[in-house]
């Protein structure tokens, strides 16, 4: 049975939860089909994840590689295609838990950088697993700066052939997934040489081991980095090439195309490339960023109204830990920062797909624009989700140190997002170039785009809130966002100028702005995200409380934001002190509000107990029988060697009764 | 040989490295006492932790039992003893890897807690390791409040015996140390009935595994609790007692004994137990919180200067990541931090060695003043190392992330340190229970302890800083850090105040101030950490140039925590906008002036390669090298039965040549 600890939270729910999961998740028909995706994936006893916290690195990898080989099999059976409705789902089905996810990569990298021809040969392979493909870019003395790649690829013209060569230990590819035990082939970057001239880095296709044996190709010396914080599943590889040579024609060319006697030829827009790049970072977004945190939040939420711990009123029976402020302080502006970005997500899925088409009819204007917000909220929804996950672990004392908990390896994770696919603090220096940019061309009255005109209208008003009500309003919220945006972009841009009109050189002055420069991005992306938030509030249906319970979510969120950083908000007396007090009392009330609907507000998140993995997490809130159950099937609660071995001698000359 | 990179950064350090060596370890003498130690431990084959991070969790075990019971032998051999000078510098030699910790625990509370007669009876036995111990005092559903705890213990005069029960899942004793898999006794902290009426916790030693052949004992139920986030060295354990009867004398009786006849009977004074128990939180703080911030700085720091990322200037080679604004942002106040630390660290312990000497003249007029300060520091100083060692982590990437560099293991670590010995938030709360009860007397115009004398004299003035260097006089900015303790105590009395005045009952009064005093504990312990590190900087010698860099140190940490909390100080208009950018100023200029020491800085901390183990933070820098070569060790790179089970069917039908 049901907690009823945890049953009388879902009796009080002010809002359908039904109906937000549907909204969540874009209308019931979708819901529809996710539930069937996840029905069919977790009924199938091969996707199971059940002994994830017992296995070793082995363990996993071998498993994922069954998984990925298996879900061939599954997505004939049921129909599923790469092109249908049902493909989305199934990744989160399976919590990421499986092989061979940059075989795709290795395919897009195909598909986008390669000619027709090439494009004709190597995807069927690909689709129907005649290879195993990776994606060798990063280099282990490499990783942001590409023009850095040492890894060579010299044209022999003799031969038609190119030699690809990592001449230094620095030069090693190192990272690429799926490359260190399983793929068959590789898209390597290295730099080009033609007649001893550098053309820069360019992509090649290399095959690394036989598909006779598997063992490693001629040239070729590959293998597995060894562990890392999580990801064990995957076989992240090295790889060292000694004069391997490839044919000609292996150089992926619908860019650039090395002719037989040997003349470069460039050819084409590579924009719709950098494109692709950017969209990268916001497809990560949903599945490795925004589900890692609806997750902590639900184990977190529903751990937090079954335990009880100390009394809040003397006499009364111990209390539930989500009925302490400081413990709503720590979990619902985590819940309310899941809601946010779930939001935000949606606006930028939204955003991508209007500049994809634009840039299909070859209008590339929304470029700049594009790669600044995918940069920054890339950067933004990493960073603020790592830390809320984090919070969630820690608020959950010591069960959520237990790997059963789930939380552990859903922070782990978690935290490479803010790593790969841009680091995040090179990213958010992106954003920033872009917005004093457009600052400085607003200043001169030129034209920049949607996102960053508000920068044009700097105002030097006072916060118009005069109690603690106001605060509640989206207008005054979003325009002091909006402020302290323009003051943080606008105060930057001055010291820039500053100090190169003093005589510092231009990349000194950017350099030592830089940790400014991070907070004007870092308030420009929230500001956005805010003013979403509210917009999509506003837009919601009024019916069965939905928009009720998401207007105070987006208040605490941004309440949360401005309690979490004043200085920013009371810096130049645009929010006063006395309204500051405002905020404090806003937020501090909103928390007790929310938290009456904090358990519904995580059920809407709708994971299953299998999909959350946790003794903490489960629907049935029966946490301490599942914990015990758990951990007896710990392989720590084997026969050890260690009695016989070290104990007994220890121990062998006592009394046998004390 | 050593990385130019990294020998060019010593090179030109401003100060005698073995020096401030020797400041840290409280003189030369010490310095070599500690080296020896650590020759001796690392140069034994088995205290290696060389395979560390490719061992599963049973390994683990495995390995530090064995290292504990190899460790009797060591000490013997290199005549070491537990009074000794050597002792207190095992421990951090070991890295901690070792099993038994629990033991100790187990002899000091029978010394404490124990009888003469039992103390004569137990200590011997486990000294000479005739038995293993461990603590059994947490739940499964209890772990802060200790009136909560559920086990029982019934004394049954006709057998003159306890009865000890663990009456429902959630009664049972979670989580204590070596009870897992090794312990033979524990000591068990069960609520006291006497003919049908209870007594409360009394400690109660239990033997739970047979000394002839380790197995469970009648009533018995135990185990280990299966995967953490780390310490998976260690055998966290469950119990389940079943009618288990132990004798009337194993009752630990110092301050508590129950007659033949059921007779209870309370003796001496109890507040030396208490005195114990806060001792525990500060004894903590060196080996198990500030090492691990010290190794990390020093990964973290020494790659930064031997990773080459990008360009600074057009045209040159690619720049050290040291030299990005952002990098030294990110580890240099948390070097600061780890220094500042230290010198608190030392307060405390001398404040509580003075402590010690008062309450055995029978003087307990300090212990509210220790407690609060305990309890206050315990969670700020494991809150700001555990979020330092994360930023060290993330500030090297992907390489951060791999095992190899060392960093995810220190960071896993460090995190139980939040949780552990007193959950953080309730620490906070304590100390804030404290200062709230020391201003209203102070008000009042009573004594308060010395710590808090500062919140009798709340002043309303103004920060008198002219320009920005003005905030490098410790005078100014203490007196900032003051300020703001006292507005932040003094505001939330009054909210208290007010709330009970309205009508609210005190416990929901309090309840709902529970965020802002978290918040005033914070800033009256980062007062006193800032004052600390100021005072000691003034009494250090002048030569050296230790001083001199010490006092950068100090305005760094004081600077950092200003610019990352500018809110607290702007609030009531005591700092002024101008004077925050003053701040920002000059924290920034410090950045660049302290980069030019980090490794000197690091390299004080004297850890060996050995001790860091990490492929990043070795002394020679030779960081790919290092990388490499380990990971072609990992298990991962021996041959796995994935390619026959599932590659090659899936591959089997491809061209053999592509």
């Amino acid at each position: 049975g049901v907690n009823p600890d945890l049953a009388s939270e879902r009796q009080t729910a002010s809002f359908s939860v039904e109906k937000l999961t549907a909204l969540l998740d874009g209308g019931t028909e979708q819901t529809r089909i996710r539930r069937a995706v996840v029905e069919a994936i977790e009924s199938d006893p091969v996707f199971s994840r059940e002994n994830q916290y017992f296995q070793t690195q082995n363990e996993r990898y071998e498993a994922a590689v069954k998984k990925a080989v298996h879900l061939q099999k599954k997505m004939h059976e049921m129909g599923w295609t790469e092109n249908g409705p049902e493909y989305k789902y199934i990744y989160r089905a399976l919590s990421g838990d499986v092989a061979f996810l940059l075989h795709r990569v290795f395919m897009r990298s195909i598909s986008v950088l390669g000619s027709d021809k090439q494009i004709a040969k190597w995807i069927p392979l690909a689709t129907q697993h005649k290879l195993i493909g990776s994606y060798a870019q990063t280099e282990l003395g490499h990783g942001t700066y590409l023009q850095g790649l040492e890894t060579t690829a010299v044209f022999d013209t003799a031969t038609q052939e190119f030699i690809l060569n990592t001449p230094k230990i620095s030069a090693m590819k190192w990272w690429p997934g799926d490359m260190g035990r399983s793929a068959t082939h590789t898209v390597v970057f290295a730099q080009l040489y033609i007649h001893g001239k550098c053309y820069g880095i360019h992509p090649f296709i290399v095959q690394i081991r036989s598909l006779q044996d598997h063992s490693l190709c001629p040239g070729i010396t590959a293998g597995d980095i060894g562990p890392k914080m999580n990801f064990e599943h995957i076989d992240n590889g090295y790889l060292l090439l000694k004069n391997v040579r490839i044919p000609r024609e292996n150089m992926l060319s619908k860019f650039c195309e090395v002719r037989p006697d040997g003349t470069y030829v460039r050819q084409g827009s590579q924009k719709i490339n950098y494109f692709t790049m950017t969209t990268v970072r916001i497809s990560l977004i949903s599945d490795e960023v925004l589900t890692p945190l609806m997750k902590a939040c639900t184990i977190a939420i529903r751990y937090s109204v079954v335990r009880r711990q100390s009394k809040l009123k003397p006499g009364e029976q111990e209390a539930k830990i989500l009925d302490y402020q400081t413990q709503q302080e720590k979990l619902l502006p985590q819940l309310a920062t899941a809601y946010a970005f779930h939001f935000i997500n949606d606006y930028l899925q939204e955003l991508f797909n209007r500049g994809y088409r634009e840039i299909q009819r070859k209008n590339f204007d929304m470029l700049p624009e594009l790669h600044a917000l995918s940069s920054g909220f890339k950067a933004v929804i990493t960073q603020h989700c790592t830390a809320g996950v984090e919070i969630c672990l820690r608020a959950c004392g010591g069960h959520g140190y237990s790997l059963l908990s789930g939380l552990p390896s859903l922070y782990t994770k978690i935290l490479a997002s803010c790593i790969y696919e841009g680091e995040n603090t090179i990213l958010l220096l992106q954003t920033a170039r872009f917005l004093i940019k457009c600052f400085m061309a607003a200043s001169a009255g030129q034209p920049v785009p949607p996102s960053v005109t508000y920068l044009a209208a700097v105002k030097h008003g006072k916060c118009p809130a005069k109690n603690k009500l106001d605060f509640l309003r989206a207008d005054i919220y979003t325009e002091a966002y909006q402020h302290v945006a323009v003051r943080l972009t606008s105060s930057t841009a001055a010291k820039l100028q500053d100090l190169i009109q003093s005589g510092v050189k231009k990349h000194d002055a950017w350099n030592q702005c830089t940790v400014q420069l991070v907070q004007a991005a870092k308030a420009h992306c929230h500001y956005i995200a805010v003013k979403n938030f509210a917009e999509t509030v506003e837009k919601l249906e009024t019916k069965a409380g939905i928009q009720r319970i998401m207007k105070h979510l987006c208040d605490l969120f941004a309440l949360h934001g401005i309690f979490s950083n004043t200085g920013a908000f009371l810096h130049d007396g645009y929010t006063s002190a006395a309204q500051m007090d405002m905020v404090t009392a806003s937020y501090l009330d909103l928390l007790a509000v929310i938290r009456k609907d904090a358990v519904p507000l995580v059920d809407a998140f709708d994971f299953t107990d299998k999909s959350l993995n946790s003794a903490l997490g489960s629907s049935d809130g029966q946490v301490y029988q599942r914990l015990y159950e758990w951990a007896q099937k710990s392989p720590t609660n084997q026969m050890s060697p260690a009695y016989e071995r070290y104990l007994k001698p220890l121990l062998h000359n006592t009394l046998s009764k004390l």
